[in-house]
């Protein structure tokens, strides 16, 4: 794709000489190309990101969406404005406020996604050539939203504990040196995607004062912070420097991606040009669907539902580790994830993840390799492992498959047979330096 | 706004130094500004387009949406592809064979609306600098999102024929001659926003062809075409040329734009562009509003209900027409649609519509003031009156208050006393080549 002279009917594209220079870094993900295998039955997926949606209360919503529709229809069918429907900002605000955060409904902007508030932020700071400062690895998405405006993404370090502050420093320093303008800091900071880490709570306040003093603002994006496993919800980066934090929600991962509702907090004068920004993207975020979760918010036990939420993924979390303790090869190492939906698994030295994935595929079970969540080529000996969508025993059965095609990777049926039989005991967590 | 030191809370904007340079375009628009005035229920707003939903059967829709949701919830509530529903984009290709478009579904995009359509397009195509030419006036949010890309928009003049041939090759020409790339013509062919003007069929090869000839790709906004009073359909611009023709679709005129469901049908190598652009955009436009969408196309009479629309619209469209005539004072002229929602009228010299406007919110009546609608300063002695959403009655009494409002304006009132009482006798539509 990008500026491939050729589209995929074998002609030249008469266009070519016609795109924008964006466009050059508009690329086909490695994980969008997965979707298409991953929905075959018979693959095992720990590709995607899909959450459980198998708890939901249907009949409910369903009841609750037709009273919407036939009692409010000419307000929930006609457009609204570009920034929200003010009851929903003020729930997103009840939301916001089990993290600490203290939100006037007023700077809320809610978006098609969290998604889109990414490339709202992108396209209000970046231009061409800045700089956006993000843990590496990062989340896929975001990726593309600082590529299409031609922001340059410079990865730091992670370890166990979440981004590294002195990796932060350095990268800040060698931009600089460089001459580069850093506009942003963005950060997956609970639960991260696709790591799996969080951030310390002690290293918080040292990423946001280096932030702070380096004029860089911090996108705080945080779709994970109310799945942690252990029931306790992290103070957010926002309750803690709210005038340099843009928080970017969603109820995708909490209730129904399908909606598409997510939204932005922002500092007063950031929100404003965030509204304008919306309003050029795409007029008005769907008002049936605002009205349908603010229905929810308001009339259910939201929080309990995302409680079952959290049970039903440490559950599947379990499934996986213990399936990966079990089967993987050795030379293979983990993370160990708190909340959210991945597991970040390092191989074999002379495994190539994005190499081995089509042998995979014919083995039924997909994952996300790791090149796709860098922008400078690391990651060949990374993949993604979601544990979010499949069930338990899928989960094993996946994990089962994946351990036998990496057991039949040349550089490991080699190291295997010149080991003899026999693997390594105890668990093999990834090292905290080592993410 | 844009950038504007000073945020409406009395602080400077401690961001200021970090927006990107195309924010500077991002300004509120005048019509926005007037989406709070319009809602108050004493004035009658001629300002808005909003859709006339009443006709619509809600009861119907609540229960089909909640069928969808109880029964299908799974896929209704979960991503989809960015692509759009492909059940979804061969029922587009019914909508669009009405306009004698062939199509195949694997070329249409589904999107939020047809704003982030138009804004998909920008952002493939335009670089900071480029031309993009549309008509003079020209629709508003088209002007935001060609803005946000940094293109200037160039005018080309319009009379009651739609857009001017000569005056698109002077543009063109004046532009090639400056050294500037004109990427794209923008164009509403069928009762265009805001003027209501419809491109003649004589005209279409004639548009098409300079721009072939040209190099400038065109894109066809084409959200009013299935509304015009006589119940003919005008083939699009796209069935003339296909492979140099973008064509913008939207069901938020023909059924509920709360829903955000619009399209793009592209040529295929500029389509898988499209859906990489959307991805970075959103992810995925909402699959319940997709699904909502595809079961009212196939289980309702959506074409009656498209003719049911037409009669509600020409209804109002002569109220309108007939109470300018009765009410508006001397020197005042105005376009007669065929179809769509606006009325563009002219006013006397000496005379400032947006100067006019807060005497109007006043005198409890709105429009839209011309200058909006242009990139170049001109529109002063223009207003966009829309017909669409106020019943036959309040049409009658907004343009009653709004012709009292102008006879009061000094320019009028001078020239009144001046020239004695009576009327101009007869229709005084706008002439063709003064739009």
């Amino acid at each position: 794709m990008g500026h491939c002279p050729q589209d995929d009917r074998g002609g030249p594209d008469p266009h070519l000489g016609r795109y924008a220079a964006r466009t050059a870094g508009m690329t086909a993900s490695e994980i969008r190309a997965l979707f298409a295998v991953a929905s075959r039955p018979e693959v095992v997926s720990l590709a995607g990101g899909m959450p459980h949606l198998a708890a939901l209360p249907l009949e409910e919503l369903a009841a609750q969406s037709a009273r919407i529709i036939a009692e409010e229809g000419l307000t929930a069918l006609q457009y609204a404005s570009a920034h929200g429907l003010p009851l929903l900002r003020e729930q997103i605000c009840e939301v916001m406020a089990l993290e600490g955060v203290a939100a006037r409904p007023d700077d809320v902007v809610v978006t098609v996604g969290s998604q889109m508030g990414l490339d709202l932020v992108a396209r209000l700071f970046c231009d061409p050539g800045d700089v956006v400062v993000a843990e590496g690895p990062s989340y896929v998405g975001a990726l593309g939203s600082f590529a299409a405006y031609q922001a340059e993404v410079v990865h730091v370090p992670v370890d166990g504990h979440g981004l590294v502050p002195d990796g932060l420093r350095a990268a800040l320093r060698q931009a600089r040196n460089a001459g580069r303008r850093v506009k942003l800091l963005y950060t997956v900071p609970n639960f991260h995607n696709p790591s799996g880490v969080t951030l310390a709570a002690g290293r918080r306040a040292e990423v946001l004062e280096i932030c702070r003093a380096s004029g860089v603002l911090v996108v705080e994006d945080n779709p994970y912070g109310l799945l942690g496993f252990d029931g306790r919800v992290r103070p957010a980066l926002h309750s803690l420097d709210p005038e340099n934090v843009v928080y970017l929600g969603s109820f995708s991962k909490t209730f129904a991606p399908g909606l598409r509702v997510g939204w932005v907090l922002a500092p007063h004068p950031v929100r404003e040009k965030l509204v304008l920004a919306a309003e050029s993207a795409m007029l008005c975020p769907p008002t049936l669907n605002q009205m349908i979760v603010s229905r929810y918010l308001a009339t259910q036990d939201w929080r309990g539902r995302i409680e079952s939420f959290r049970e039903i993924y440490r559950e599947r979390r379990d499934a996986m580790l213990d399936a990966l303790e079990e089967y993987l090869p050795p030379g293979c190492t983990w993370t160990e994830p708190d909340g959210g939906f991945y597991v970040w698994v390092k191989v074999p030295e002379g495994v190539d993840t994005k190499a081995m994935l089509p042998r995979a595929v014919a083995a039924r079970v997909a994952y996300a390799p790791g090149t796709g969540f860098y922008t400078n080529g690391l990651g060949s000996r990374r993949m993604r492992l979601s544990y979010c969508y499949p069930t338990p025993e899928r989960i094993r059965e996946g994990v089962r498959r994946l351990a036998a095609v990496l057991e039949a990777e040349p550089a490991l049926a080699h190291a295997s047979a010149a080991a003899g039989p026999g693997r390594t005991a105890g668990r093999r967590a990834l090292a905290p330096e080592a993410v």
